[in-house]
């Protein structure tokens, strides 16, 4: 049975996925880079952008985890773009140029009905008016026997969590307090109890908490 | 100068000090033991309490920075008992039995007067309406040049966070999700500008934050 993996999605001590305020130019809001900068410096990020270098440590490891064995991914409209409501821009393909890093099927989830986008690569973006059940349906029958992936923001995380349809959950613990934003664990109480949990600390200073499905 | 110490803070993933729900058979509310778990099962928190064994490893080393060079205790009166408004019950002297395990004057915050309580093993409550400035300014008096130490509930430490009165916070961090209670980092957006911050995850799954001021 493939799984439904959430991976390298970071939260302050405070528990916000993402800051207030995303934009264009503020992807994460009043955030900034603060929550992505342990991923930034992995050499897996650099690679998902055609750069090379990076470290090569705990931090890597865990956030090449990220692309193993996935068939499709589901996201929400927030992770895909700044837009809201209708979609006016049709020219807006995601904030990850011509050659997305996802190289899959990717579902992000609107109300807004908004025909199927191929990008170079192998990423297509289908725009899906539906509930985690019948996203997660779509997004299995199109990832061919491998595992499905719950790329964010928060609000899609923890809806897929609340619906107890996620597998394995990767959380990094940001030792700073954002205040304001998104919080993942809303409405959560407790789904520790669903899962077997293992934390690890990296040199950069996060916390690597994996749940694993019990 | 002597310095001002937060220690063996426990904090749910969802940022909460405490539960929802504190009462005489629950300290913690619906809490439970959860967030202190990994406390109990050390050999400091078991001397603490007049009992032999424990472990000795990472959670036994910082769980034991918690008595060293500390001349006075400041404390919130929730932490000290479940009791609201007028002290009607005189005969609660806190948690800790005859010998509590403190050894020092402890200030415990609270609007409503009370007479200062001398209980075995040089432990002293002293009953102060104060902010903490001046509740800081009296601790220190009583220290005697030794450290101070800011003792919880999470109100009390974020007030003293608030007002930039805190040189060393160590919170660890208990994956789970308590969903209620009382948030400790609530109106302390960027406090961490103010720290250096180390992590440090042990083998009882929760990880030690250390902030140090900078």
């Amino acid at each position: 049975m493939s799984l439904v993996r959430v991976h390298n999605f970071s939260i302050s001590l405070d528990g916000y996925g993402t800051g207030e305020g995303q934009s264009l130019e503020s992807p994460f809001g009043h955030a900034g880079d603060r929550l992505h900068r342990w991923f930034f410096q992995t050499r897996t990020f650099r690679r998902m952008h055609g750069q090379e270098g990076g470290d090569t440590g705990v931090d890597d490891a865990m956030a090449a985890a990220w692309g193993h064995g996935i068939g499709a991914e589901i996201m929400g409209r927030n992770k895909f773009g700044p837009q809201r409501g209708p979609w006016e821009n049709h020219e807006w393909t995601g904030w990850w140029g011509p050659n997305p890093p996802f190289h899959t099927p990717v579902f992000v989830l609107t109300h807004h009905p908004r025909p199927t986008v191929e990008m170079a690569g192998g990423t297509t973006f289908h725009f899906l008016d539906a509930g985690p059940e019948e996203a997660l349906r779509r997004a299995r029958e199109a990832a061919g026997g491998l595992d499905v992936r719950i790329g964010g923001g928060p609000s899609t995380v923890r809806a897929f969590l609340a619906a107890d349809l996620i597998d394995h959950l990767h959380v990094v613990v940001v030792p700073i307090v954002l205040g304001r934003g998104v919080r993942l664990w809303e409405g959560l109480e407790g789904v520790e109890d669903r899962f077997r949990t293992e934390s690890v600390t990296s040199p950069s200073g996060v916390t690597h908490v994996t749940f694993t499905r019990a």
